[in-house]
């Protein structure tokens, strides 16, 4: 079709010819981008603007061809990309990508279906009950959180959507009791090593930012909380007249991935009235092996558990599994009914029928069971065991390495696959020179592209972390990467021998 | 690989053959749907449970090869799914797939990176700023909600989530002023036909209840906003202590269609220190037509504005434009700055550098931007233009033919593309028969599998709904679907008469 000399694509932009055809260019794309990653810098070096200049002022008036977008995909945008997917990264935490989790995503998005509610799609609604059940069951939830046992679960998009949602149903339900101006007087409690996402969901649903209490943890718990610890802030928080509302119990925390204790935490919650959260985002993926389910002992006294499927479970972004006690709770703060989505026939309406759009922030959502679904069906139960435990072990295979290399310490116990480490101080007192000697280690570690970790700062000194979970690290990744640490460690060790005679 | 016997596809899950192969057959699948999907039910009969019960209660433990997951998509998944990509579907609002906004999406999904800061991926984060910036510019929004302009863009997945963030920005600004305590005291306003997400976000960032006020329209005004109505409520609120806060206008309600006067409001927004959100979440493709920008006149005097390349601008899900005056209003109340995310360098931090994470509610983000970056290089201004401006056409075609029939009434004027009609009242006095006689019209046309349209209330008259906008949607769809209306409503009228006569 063509107006005025104009080809305009736009108008048959679902030909199945044409979307065949460019699909399969984009899928060469990504297979070829696969085959290669492990030979790119993991992060690459770009400055502020790098990629903005090489971009016109404005979108062009007339259509590109497909070949074309690729080519300055490949050319503008792969080489100012961190390479998540790299079987050399080891920040932050992985984010999966994988073949079903692919195949899922694009079923999802090429269906392009809005389950909002039931009738707006009922296959959709129907999947995601289904497959939270099936994940609540791997990952060894007690039954009450399933829609089996008569709670719950729903694929949000981030912990942080799952945080907000759980913050503002206990928030809701508190008020209910004390009236509008209680949220004056409501308290959220977590660690100082739980994820931001608590304190900014806090801040989110309205809890004065006074009323977020940070309760410290130590070395001597592992890092995580001590019931004793919350007890004492619970109380003193209800002996001035505030409402102990809600508390974050990690399991795998962001720095360390350390573990707070469910079950004590849990038993202080009831005796407090307080919704328990556990948040499992990245090692809630362990907890499929029996040998790491000991870590939710207690799950049975929370409200709410999440964990997120795209971190270290083969599910592209994004999936975040959010299981509930209490889906009424949930929906008595988040439903609405306008007009223009009441059914008008009433088959898919009713007591049982499940609409999402009550569990979550947002109206519209994607398709994410698909995804999940396409996941669990092709890698099954064992296939996803077998790919846990093969990060776990090269995780120890790393931790023990810097154990018997004397220069390093493990700062805190690798329980799944997160090792934490350091260059230990080589005399008393000399502790702020090892935390530049470290900083100008991960620097020189990251700078080579040869890897990529992340940092972390404990009891004022800095750790680096590598996470490992990519889907094509292989042990010789892990080997290979061992040998640069070695290296850039002699590196950076010798260049401060240095600086210490030149002084 | 194999352990046990059991193959762990899950251990090679991005070999990059296997991601190749099996994504074609993806592909296939979905170019298949494409071609068939007219000739399927648009609304499926689907009871509830319909899916679950073919469901097993627990994943597999072994995987299983695409090829029977597929299988089991076709004969299992697709005949309970509503067809949003059918070109006969005209409910709700349209929700665009296109081979380009696939391809954006594959590319997105394949690359999977994390852009929560510049620094996780640099390319990431600045792609987003030049295709917000471009949006902005297509759209004809004023300059400062530019970055060029000293404000700025992000991608959020909806509409709800950009509406959360900027209450809880103009909550936060609010409250600095008053103390935390003037929470209970902040006012929300929006009409009788803006968007539910207004009245769940106020819930959300913790406005009580009671706070927000509905103001209503009424057909001499087109069903859009008066400034007048919102002064009243303002000044009432005033005269009570309250404090007025966010006030939301719509260009292209949900229901009708309607629009509010933007340049009014702002007046009347600026005059009270309130914050004035324009939500063009539908109509908003259109402003990228020059004779539709008028709709938008006044803009400049808004805090934010916020449009959905999801629903009409063949960007498949989920992609929401969210612009605003001040980013710093912003970041304000959504920043967060964990020890884990600080820049180890230097390079990538300081002034002028975007972090998204502090321009949304999540952490972990998808990089939306390389999908709305594909489809504006790939159809262009011009071919994005001319694809709205072919619905606006159907659209009018439809509208004419209803009133050509003197049966119908057309409810709202069609600004865009969404019709809005019902059967007429053939005698004073007979509202409810006519409502119940449109509900069997409604009905009647959904259960053809022929079409698919939505309804609405409005005056307490019940209302058909037909949202033109499907990327495969062509005139021959619009007339068959006249076609159908009219056949329909025979029968349902005769249906009527008989029951008159029996009465």
């Amino acid at each position: 079709m063509a107006t005025g000399g104009v080809p305009f694509d736009a108008l048959s932009s679902l030909d199945p010819e044409t979307f065949a055809g460019e699909s399969r260019a984009v899928i060469n794309f990504l297979a070829d981008y696969y085959r290669d990653v492990e030979t790119y810098q993991v992060q690459p070096q770009a400055l502020p603007g790098c990629l903005r200049a090489l971009l016109p002022d404005a979108p062009p008036e007339n259509g590109e061809p497909m070949d074309v977008i690729l080519e300055e995909v490949r050319t503008h945008i792969v080489p100012a990309l961190t390479h998540w997917q790299s079987p050399k990264f080891f920040g932050y935490f992985p984010m999966n990508a994988s073949t079903a989790g692919f195949a899922g995503e694009m079923l999802s998005t090429g269906l392009n279906i809005v389950p909002f509610m039931r009738v707006a799609s009922p296959a959709a609604t129907e999947l995601e009950s289904a497959v939270v059940d099936w994940m609540g069951k791997l990952v060894g939830l007690p039954d009450r959180f399933l829609f089996s046992g008569g709670g719950g679960g729903v694929l949000h998009g981030s912990t942080c959507e799952a945080v907000v949602c759980t913050l503002a149903a206990a928030r809701d339900r508190a008020l209910s009791r004390l009236g509008h101006e209680g949220i004056l007087r409501l308290v959220v409690y977590a660690s100082d090593q739980s994820h931001c996402t608590f304190q900014k969901g806090a801040r989110i649903v309205g809890i004065p930012r006074s009323n977020f209490r940070i309760i410290p943890t130590t070395a001597a718990s592992g890092y995580g909380l001590t019931a004793a610890s919350v007890r004492d802030a619970v109380e003193a928080d209800v002996a001035s007249g505030l409402v102990p509302l809600y508390l974050c119990a990690t399991v795998g925390t962001t720095g360390l991935g350390a573990v707070d204790p469910v079950r004590d935490l849990g038993e202080l919650a009831q005796r407090h009235g307080i919704w328990l959260h556990v948040d499992a985002a990245y090692a809630g993926s362990a907890l499929i092996c029996p040998e790491f389910q000991h870590h939710i002992d207690g799950a049975e006294l929370a409200d709410s558990v999440s964990m997120n499927p795209h971190k270290w479970f083969l599910t592209n972004m994004d999936c975040c599994c959010l299981w509930v006690a209490s889906p009424a709770a949930l929906t008595s703060a988040l439903s609405t009914n306008p007009e223009y989505l009441s059914n008008v026939t009433e088959e898919s309406a009713g007591a049982g029928v499940v609409d999402y759009k009550d569990w979550q922030i947002a109206l519209s959502r994607p398709f994410r069971a698909m995804k999940l679904w396409v996941v669990l069906r092709r890698y099954g139960g064992a296939g996803m065991r077998a790919y846990v435990r093969r990060h776990v072990e090269m995780a120890r295979w790393f931790e023990q390495a810097l154990e018997a290399d004397g220069r390093f310490e493990v700062v805190a116990p690798t329980r799944f696959s997160l090792v934490t480490f350091r260059l230990r101080p080589r005399h008393e007192g000399d502790g702020d020179a090892v935390d530049g000697l470290n900083r100008r280690l991960l620097v020189a570690v990251n700078a080579s592209g040869r890897a990529f970790m992340t940092h972390f700062v404990v009891d004022g000194k800095f750790v680096i972390r590598m996470a490992v979970g990519g889907a094509m690290t292989e042990m010789r990744h892990v080997h290979d990467t061992w040998e640069l640490v070695r290296e850039k460690a002699e590196e950076v060790g010798a260049l401060q021998n240095e600086r210490n005679v030149l002084k």
